[in-house]
């Protein structure tokens, strides 16, 4: 590639994202292709699966196969139930910017519920988590292309994602707590970019009360957080933020826990 | 919602992005939902029809009767290629940041070709579009949530598209393009979003040769545009930028067209 730094164009070596395609078979059929930064590829699989719909807890997978050189993933599942996969079939469900879910799509109405959790975080837990998340987000700083998603306390992050796709990170991070069984109670979810109604359904389905993100939220995603009792705090920048829905777990005051 | 200015909180009242959905029924079947910015419909239908291979010319859709309060989009088309739609239906296709295709799929192999196109910008001009850009994206200031495209010459922007999601402001332009039979020859397209694989088949469908990017490609995107003929120049910022593929169509100096 080439560079132009404002003065003249000099040949330069530069890291690049990494885009691989990962298409996932069900008893063997041909379930879909993902588009994803191959990392975490067990994790990814078994989020995207709870994501949409499929399963619900990590036993109903029966066995995951991965062939990581040819970009395929072989799953076989307990208990299929038959009508999720015929409500999948039928929407041509997509991922963001384009071919969605709503909230009215039998998955999601199945299995998004109205979380309830009586976590609450100070104002100045909100802009610690975000800086953290964007501390340890080096790949991002230096390909320019990944987004990223952390699973929080209301004191750390405890574990980061990224992803060329926003909702790749955060089935990423669904996966890891099915597969590793980590209560989310008590979680928060950071996340760098705009929160879709996709986000919402998302983190609705892991089960998280509070969502922080740098960016800005969509109408559609506001009414759903507004339904389903999630916290969105966004535009998370230096020492500013906006609280969307359910501002009674954000505290103006109070000890760092 | 609540505003935290740095030092208290205070109610606030804010421009959020519209997100709606959009069915699209073929033949009284439907076909796919998308979740868009509710703009230019029919141009977004008739683009992703395009992108997914079930059409390549305008006159294919015998008519398009759009039903927005309900968010539905009714298509009846003219000699529908059986094999597209069932390439199509098989895979579960989905937009970006996932489920999504890559050229090996028979859709896209059908229908994105190389570009060839005479046409070169001076290291100016892009620098000239992609100001152009970011100060007609009023919106995005507003409501930081939307994705712009642009149709430009090498000298000006001619249509600027922007939707929540970055495939829809692109598939926009597309359907413009197809409807408005404007030819692509000479012309540039300039995007706000991150150029992943998706991106770049949808510029070759389109058959634009020149992508201009403020943000980072991925190294699926770059061998596609290599392959495809499609000059990316990204990272296009103040007086910098990255020419990743295809540098002959860019010259450091030149007279401005």
């Amino acid at each position: 590639m080439h560079r132009y730094n404002g003065t003249e164009i000099i040949p330069q070596e530069d890291t690049i994202a990494t885009e691989a395609p990962l298409t996932i078979r069900i008893d063997g059929e041909e379930f879909a292709t993902l588009v994803y930064t191959p990392t975490d590829t067990e994790d990814l699989v078994a989020g995207f699966l709870a994501s949409e719909g499929l399963i619900r807890f990590i036993d109903q997978i029966e066995s995951l196969t991965l062939e990581e050189e040819r970009g395929f993933a072989h799953v076989k599942l307990r208990n299929l139930h038959q009508l999720s996969q015929k409500m999948v079939s039928k929407r041509f469900i997509g991922s963001c910017c384009g071919k969605s879910r709503q909230f009215y799509f039998h998955n999601d109405a199945r299995t998004a519920k109205t979380v309830r959790t009586p976590l609450q975080l100070t104002i100045a837990q909100c802009f610690h988590l975000m800086n953290q998340l964007q501390e340890q987000s080096a790949d991002f700083k230096a390909t320019g292309g990944l987004h990223n998603a952390a699973l929080c306390t209301g004191s750390e992050l405890l574990l980061g994602r990224a992803d060329i796709g926003r909702h790749n990170a955060l089935d990423k991070i669904y996966g890891y707590l099915l597969r590793q069984r980590v209560s989310v109670r008590d979680k928060v979810i950071a996340f760098s970019g705009r929160v879709s109604s996709e986000v919402v359904l998302k983190v609705a389905k892991i089960g998280v009360g509070i969502l922080l993100s740098k960016s800005a939220p969509t109408d559609l995603a506001l009414r759903l957080a507004h339904d389903l009792g999630i916290t969105v705090v966004g535009f998370i920048r230096r020492d500013q933020l906006t609280i969307y829905t359910h501002p009674e777990r954000i505290m103006e005051c109070g000890n760092l826990s």
